[in-house]
């Protein structure tokens, strides 16, 4: 058999068999805490800084998953290693981890049984899925400002990595109106850029790296790849507040993402930035990524991305 | 066999076998449109009303349920004679239908078989839990105003009831610092009231009640039946933003919600409403309403409150 | 010779002779104060209060334009009348009034000759383009709420009808990457729903018209006008914030502007409105409007606009 | 003959020439994009970067001025070079660019002629207004803060310079209400400090000069000049955004322009800056910006404004 | 001795020996409640009305006064009985309470004895000034809006009348650089218009009353008679946000005030409004007022100010 | 005679006879601006820096003292020499300046004398209440955020120490509903952390010291030694804007005040920081003040507590 293995609730169980009651305080609230990270050559990418967080959105939103960060390494590595020995193909592994507040007593009543006490607990693998990535790596991403902006930090941090995502969801579909394939970029309330719904952003000006403040978005691993990255290659990474204008005019722009590590953006809102086509600063910065975790991480994409679509 | 039945993605199963595998869109975005009812004396309350509002949130949200009205009409019915005929000591139901956006392809491939196509549907039952408002209905709640604020309408809009709910349950887990048994009542960015999580609020100032504008709340049903109520009992009703200086100083404050109807508010941030106790315009509203459904409200709280409680 | 004349600066001119010196302030800043009437049977309609408003404007941003409105509404009549009598296939006229704040002094020097004094005052008309909206009367219209927000009243009040329009330029131009025939629908900075570049929106909610603030916007005298035959008619006109929820689900939607009165709004953002048809609404107030200018609206619109696009 | 020349859509025509339909967009919506630098000893200062910030305008608003940099440089330079040879008196030329979105399809008609496609493009120069100047030069200006707001960059970045300047025009005229000879400081919806109708503001601190954030204001070339001074001078430069109690306590303030570099600020509100005079680092600055192009950049607007106020 | 009495926490004290230790709350934190009314003919004008809103405002800020209203009730006409009857010119008075949080113990500890336990509560007299008003009844105020804004009811709301009015001085202070004899009208943080730092601001549209709404202000008893008279008069009067643009373009203007009753503004900014001259709708809401109170209100603040200003 | 002395508008008096008129601008406006400092060792801490933030608030305030900085240091030296003499069991002295905007002439009528010219001034000094914080140097202070949010700088600036406190009131009954001897830590409108009501807020993060930006903070002088002594001691000490996420994820946090120099946050909303208990960090930071000042600020703090509480 096949069929990867989940952990859930302290349990290890067959994905198919991975499912959580419809009165799961993950379903009727979306109080749901999330952590993704991934494999380069089976071997998990810095799981301890997602671990850490982890523990900061769980920390924030007042959620005890119940165990150990040194309990839930070994889980993580117990499941990658189980998983990635199945041999279906996978040539590499995405890992969630996410946390619920637990059963919704009020509707638990239904099932015939005491409400199961404590946050719910969840982490499996997925193959990563190359095959949506590999045009965008190489002809570059479009990204579209919608009318829907990110919720602010006064209602839900947008640093807590959480499952409360239905302004991401709206954000994407106005998007695809522009282009089927774009993405959200979102902007704050104030008008100043943001993040997409799974990756931060990032612009090239002056030759150096520029985010928008940590505190405002989701400080991805990834994000913190680049600035460590930008660190070893002497090019300035600078944290601050910029608006659409700078990003249509900026020399290169990118999206990080645990899964595909840095993607070229080459239009905004049907705009070109710079000529239009992936960057030298995105060639050198996945390159120099390749080089930590040796692997050409374009080339694998491409090749996964062919592989799965062949029939 | 005493167990209900919960209508899943069309079919009719066991509430113990009720579930969403972990890859489903409600479980990994929030990305939920939800509405709820309840029967009085075993007869839905207003259901045509509810399924409006259901599809109002699904149109905001691009979601297809795949069902006409009548058919959910038809499901709901159905579904509540088999439900309150298990004869298991529930005076009353609860029913709630959610739609999410349907299985999360890239995930659902562990499962080892193609992600289900469209939305996820499910119509479920539970016995209203009296036991938790019987205090509160003689007593009156206390609300507490958190420094979280409800999301505004930009982000995704309060009109439709969804399930990213993270900021209600953060709000909560604040007001439950000042009191274990407060709920939040959430301002807006701009300090003006908006409602709890999970009911509208109102309040009576110069013999009239007051409700914080419909378009920055959702529109609640029973809030409608209040508006309603008042026309008919000749009770001014006036839609305007008011403040927290509005709402600890009127005659009375009170909430409007599915399952209790309106429950009084005697204290606002420790604050006395009015006299502290459940005022005038509560009975008055509450018996009009046990009217309409034949049914004394506040005593079938009281009387299935203590019930439950009883060993 | 069948050019039209236009009126600038105390003269009449032949419209290929109208225009104005690079260093004019409407050049300079968009220093500009504007208003549009049409004709209805080569009839200027509701003169008065365009001008009424126009005065509003200038007496808000402190410009004199040195006539009495008596005096511009002989100057109006005279260029309707010889404009109207050229025959050049005009079917209606569109009147435009503006003025800007006079020649920049410190540019003007460069023309050799001292800056004119006093503001810039221009009146002309044109032909009402029927072909432009022919389509969109039968079929409806399509509006975007694009990113870019309306400019709020504490930089300069929508309700002064200028010409600083840089913001109406970008939002249409987000919204056409939608929808090539699609105008933007702005929302203000709190996300409610305001005003096209060029028109006034309106909802149809509960059988009743509701609009955005007068306020908040620039009151149209098309959208008075609607006001007004919604009394005659009976039907409710109500006047109140509301956000992208209640457009995509109110029963009809249109537009009010001065050229084409009210235009029927099938879809926004991609979200049909109704049953993305023209609605009853629709056609019964447009008949109605006809009705008081002795004119098939929609006939003449359409007959207008095939006769233009004939060879 | 002794009239200047100016640029227009292709050819050059005297000034007295130069004018736009009524029908231009750059009278009609004020959408307009523009650049302005100056002559030092009749050479253009910096204008590889003005023209930068002109295509990042156009790029921004989706304006293509049909024209490569290169062939605006020429253009600019033969601007100058037959200007400045008309030995009429100018000390110094001023170079202004503009670039609307060319003529208005609907009024177009009246001329009798199909619009003319593509953007107006039009560069012209003047003699500064050495006179406007002096005084302030030597007295300091009295800046103002308006109730009129910064034009937030969601509706449209300050970063682009545009034409649609009615909040300027309006703060403006508020600021005069305190001093005829005073300009509006205008705040952005935050209460920042942002900058002038005409000029970026900065304000010596600690020894240091502190600006506004670049991204909310209009990053200025003179604003730039003064950055690169300090740093050959060793004096400190920081962004980041400050309020009106900064500005009234600093050490000094000055405002930077492209006409007269770089202007003392002696007043605000009515209230002194340190000691109500020119200080230092404003001298020093502009010292070392005269000795950049071998010029007394304080005595050449002094002798001007004092020849040009002679009879 | 003609000197006044004022009550001061539970004594009757001569008004030269009323003062406070300088470690009271209301010297220490402007943590103070108020409220004022005056004498029409030496009788209290809506005492009850005054009482009650202060109670509103001490519920809000959670000061118990330790005295019914009953007991203030009866201080006040002590007060005005005593303080009337000492005949030193006063032809009416007015009539302040104030309540502060107490003595602020930390510094208390100074003065050689245990802090006082509870507020301080003081009621005193003082003769209205006439003078003051005489001017400006006949000629109209000149209001100007500040850059200063009015704090939001998120920090503390309007609707309290307290003393925490550090924003009122400082936007009064910036108004009387435009007019030395000019007020400030603030704006909120929407650039709606508020009121004035001592009075509520209405204006009189299409023949009514317009008010910003009663949730945004301090709902003075004042604005409420005019909202009575109006009634009384068939005069609509309807509250809704309005901007800076319907106040200057108002048919007549005025603020209404305990002291003064109502007095017209005829001058926003600079900018005449109506006429530039007291309206026909000012005059008939005095004259209903002075019928009200039986007394011919312009007459006595005239006649009152020309006997202070003789020698 | 054991009395403390209070310089008092000219005059040294007994503190038992400090007393302000009541209507003093103090009393009626809260517009009074304030500056306190301590002693170490019976020796002003920073009085100079204290002044110059004194003179930037009145400078702010367009309030003239009337006193020279020399003269004000003299005043200083002068009452905590003779006061510190008293020998009445004070460890250390407060001292307190505060500037109102003088007598309220309409009402200062009363007393039958002329108003007094001119704003009032007073310094005084108090016993430092040791007892106060013993207990929180050990085990660490409880904040809360409020629903109250900060004052913004466009109201009045919080750069201004100035009285007009209504909202810290407020602000810090809502904290003491969740702990009586909680403190408030306020939001500002965007949601970034603030300060509290009488101290700067910091947090460690990475090793490093973050402030909120010293332009959305009163600046403390305390604030300031902590930066300096982070300078000094080799610890990153930067300035940004952040959330509660941050604070409640904070290795450590601490507020900074005047009189007891820094004391730990170990709660907020109920949270634990770190481990709950006071860091490294504010052990070192502590200890490096202390050796500036040559006392052991912990200990002496301990010390004086328990003196002061025992019998």
């Amino acid at each position: 058999m096949t069929e990867p293995l989940v952990y859930l609730n302290g349990r290890m169980v067959a994905a198919s068999e991975a499912h959580l009651p419809i009165f799961d305080s993950g379903i009727v609230m979306g109080a749901t805490v999330t952590e993704m990270t991934r494999t380069f050559r089976k071997k998990l990418f810095r799981l301890d800084e997602h671990l850490d967080r982890l523990f900061r959105s769980l920390h924030y939103a007042r959620l005890d998953v119940g165990l150990s960060k040194a309990e839930l390494t070994g889980l993580c590595a117990e499941l990658v290693a189980r998983n990635s020995a199945l041999g279906n193909g996978a040539d590499e592994l995405g890992l969630v981890i996410f946390v619920t507040a637990g059963e919704y007593p009020t509707y638990a009543v239904i099932a015939g049984r005491p409400a199961r006490i404590g946050p719910t607990v969840c982490v499996h693998t997925f193959p990563l899925p190359f095959e949506l990535w590999a045009k965008k790596m190489q002809m570059g991403a479009h990204l579209v400002t919608p009318s829907i902006r990110q919720v602010p930090a006064q209602c839900y941090d947008p640093q807590m990595k959480c499952r409360s995502r239905m302004h991401y969801y709206l954000a994407d579909k106005e998007a695809q109106l522009v282009d089927p394939e774009g993405s959200a970029l979102l902007l704050d309330l104030a008008g100043n850029v943001t993040e997409t719904a799974t990756a931060n952003f990032l612009i090239v000006e002056g030759g150096g790296i520029v985010t928008p403040p940590s505190a405002s978005i989701l400080p991805g691993i990834s994000w913190a790849v680049v600035r460590e990255l930008a660190g070893e290659l002497g090019i300035p990474f600078a944290e601050r507040d910029f608006q659409v204008f700078n990003a249509v005019n900026a020399e290169e722009a990118f999206v990080t993402s645990t899964p595909y590590c840095i993607m070229p953006v080459t239009k905004i809102n049907g705009i070109a930035i710079g000529d239009g086509k992936p960057g030298p600063m995105f060639h050198r910065v996945i390159a120099a990524w390749g080089q930590k975790v040796e692997i050409d991480i374009v080339r694998q994409i491409l090749d996964g991305g062919r592989r799965r679509q062949a029939p």
